[in-house]
């Protein structure tokens, strides 16, 4: 484990992203995006995947100056040609037009097709909270997840992210993939050889296991609730409303044939869209009552579900997004730490690219 | 167990309307609402709730003649003040206005206060899927659900409906309490004397129980995951989004203040808002790419989806409202069967207005 300054993992990746070939822009946007999710905790999303991205583009499946435009809208809707550009670009570029949507029609919706994964869907759902905007964020993802009473992998993680505003208190941001766990989750307990509870994941004949290398083994992740009895039902709604809303709204690819995020899994030959895809949405607040009346309603819901009576005195009862919070103030002031394996990745990008790590 | 015609019960159920005074028209829908529930199978929502509308209207928490209309708008948004009118009839004067201002700004979103217990929520969504525009509809209600890490009960268990058209395929329709469990589900248990499985309740002090009687006894509903290990964190970032985009985009009592459902608890005294609230959003599919194109891809999604390979060949994998169109083809042929509590229960309600039941 080191421990880097976020400076300078952001200057790092941005350097690695203006070596592919971006535009100084588009790799600021890019290492923002990136460096939130490992700011806010959420490890997998951060540094840990930029060599994912350039093997993607030495693949050719990334397009470093894509050409990220609007094919169809309305004056609330919009339906975005990602160009196979980072997702980390496309998806920022999709959530403002969203907001430029609200702030003449009161709403604005984007669809995003040709895209790639887009990092921490929180992130982009923050930019319209910021704007006194409700943010919603979405992408599907390679399948990895079997509906209820299925043993086939034909949905993502397919995470929904929801950021709202308030006054005093800093925003609700829901963050949240569509499964029991996300699959970060499960690569923890698999790197510490530990089981993974029941209701996580399912093995190849779509039995519940305890196994954490399941899904690799042919099994999958189960949808939120783990089996039939406990809702899982409402999981697999969950996952395949974030699919259609993402790809079968926009064109890009759904269910089964999303392309693998790994550059060493070809997509399928029998594609029914383009790329991957993402659906964004800003509210504006005073769409539907003054914006000081919610925000200070929000701040008196987020007071009384924070002082809310814990089941255990030792743990309170957390509004979404408090850990994240907390998490980065923690690694702006302290550093970002990183496992070994993440370090020497970084470090043979560095050679590859004739850049210094630190 | 008695067996009724749909159109027995719908013209009983319009009868008792007009008797508490509704209008001809907002007799007519309030019935439909109310037996779309029962022909699809949510008996909870039906005829069976019948007499607890009259009951809150005898305590003049229903207002039978609502003046229903907008308070605020831009071009996709609107807030409704539904006068304390049945949720029943102000839930589709929502969702049309949502559908209305989708015709001309491709999407519409509505937020409503000052309403009561809507009925089931997928019916209120499909009207919009009759349009080719995908239908979400959200309500919040009384508190019986306790967020993760408390013994409170904050939330409702405040369902989201999503209806998705489609070309020759049926509409895919989630229709989801955001707790492991409806509050119907457990009745059922309960009438039975019947345990609950771990992960749907938990007693006075926040432990979990298979005591189906749980939440009678102080205990609380558990979000969608049940526990934190299994993701309840998430069923209760469902449950928050459905309250505040419900009540506090709109104005309506959210949280605690939720007023009960039931007319022999009265409401807190210290409300925040007014009524309870919903939220109903309209999106046409052709405000992201050509309506036919978007409904054949649909038809592919479920087509892929329905023919996936199952865990156990005797259990097929079903498309989100599958099970509630079957149903409504059967009760439709066959009548709909009411058990005798709910029997007795509709024939006190004649006897009180002097109609006939059969």
């Amino acid at each position: 484990m080191s421990n880097f300054e976020h400076e300078t993992l952001f200057n790092f990746s941005k350097s690695i992203f203006i070596k592919m070939g971006c535009s100084e822009t588009h790799a600021r946007t890019a290492a923002e995006v990136l460096l939130s999710a490992d700011l806010r905790g959420v490890d997998s999303h951060g540094v840990a995947r930029l060599s994912g991205y350039v093997r993607l583009w030495e693949k050719k499946r990334i397009n470093a100056k894509p050409d990220i435009k609007i094919v169809h809208e309305t004056p609330s809707t919009a339906t975005v040609d990602g160009d196979a550009g980072l997702g980390l670009v496309v998806a920022p570029y999709a959530m403002q037009l969203a907001i430029e949507k609200a702030k003449v029609a009161g709403t604005g919706w984007v669809s995003v097709k040709n895209s790639n994964h887009f990092g921490i869907a929180g992130c982009h759902s923050l930019m319209a909270a910021k704007e006194d905007m409700i943010g919603i964020s979405m992408t599907n993802a390679s399948p990895l997840v079997a509906p209820t009473f299925s043993k086939e992998r034909l949905l993502g993680t397919n995470p929904i992210a929801v950021a709202i505003p308030a006054n005093e208190e800093a925003p609700f941001v829901g963050d949240m993939a569509t499964t029991t766990a996300a699959n970060g989750k499960l690569e923890i307990l698999q790197r510490k050889k530990l089981d993974a509870p029941y209701g996580w994941v399912q093995d190849k004949d779509g039995q519940p296991t305890t196994n954490s290398l399941g899904v690799n083994e042919g099994g999958a992740l189960l949808p939120l609730g783990g089996d039939r009895e406990h809702g899982s039902h409402k999981g697999y709604i969950l996952g395949s409303v974030v699919d259609i809303f993402s790809a079968v709204l926009s064109g890009a690819n759904y269910g089964p044939w999303v392309p693998p995020f790994v550059s060493f899994i070809e997509p399928r030959e029998d594609l029914v869209g383009e790329g991957i895809g993402h659906f964004f949405g800003a509210m504006r607040v005073d769409a539907f009552r003054p914006a000081d009346d919610f925000k200070n309603h929000m701040d008196n819901w987020i007071k009384r579900f924070r002082k809310s009576t814990p089941a255990d005195s030792t743990q309170k009862v957390l509004i979404p997004g408090d850990p994240e919070i907390e998490m980065e103030a923690i690694r702006m002031r302290d550093g970002i730490p990183l496992i070994t394996p993440v370090v020497n990745d970084l470090q043979l990008l560095a050679d590859k690219f004739d850049l210094s790590l630190t």
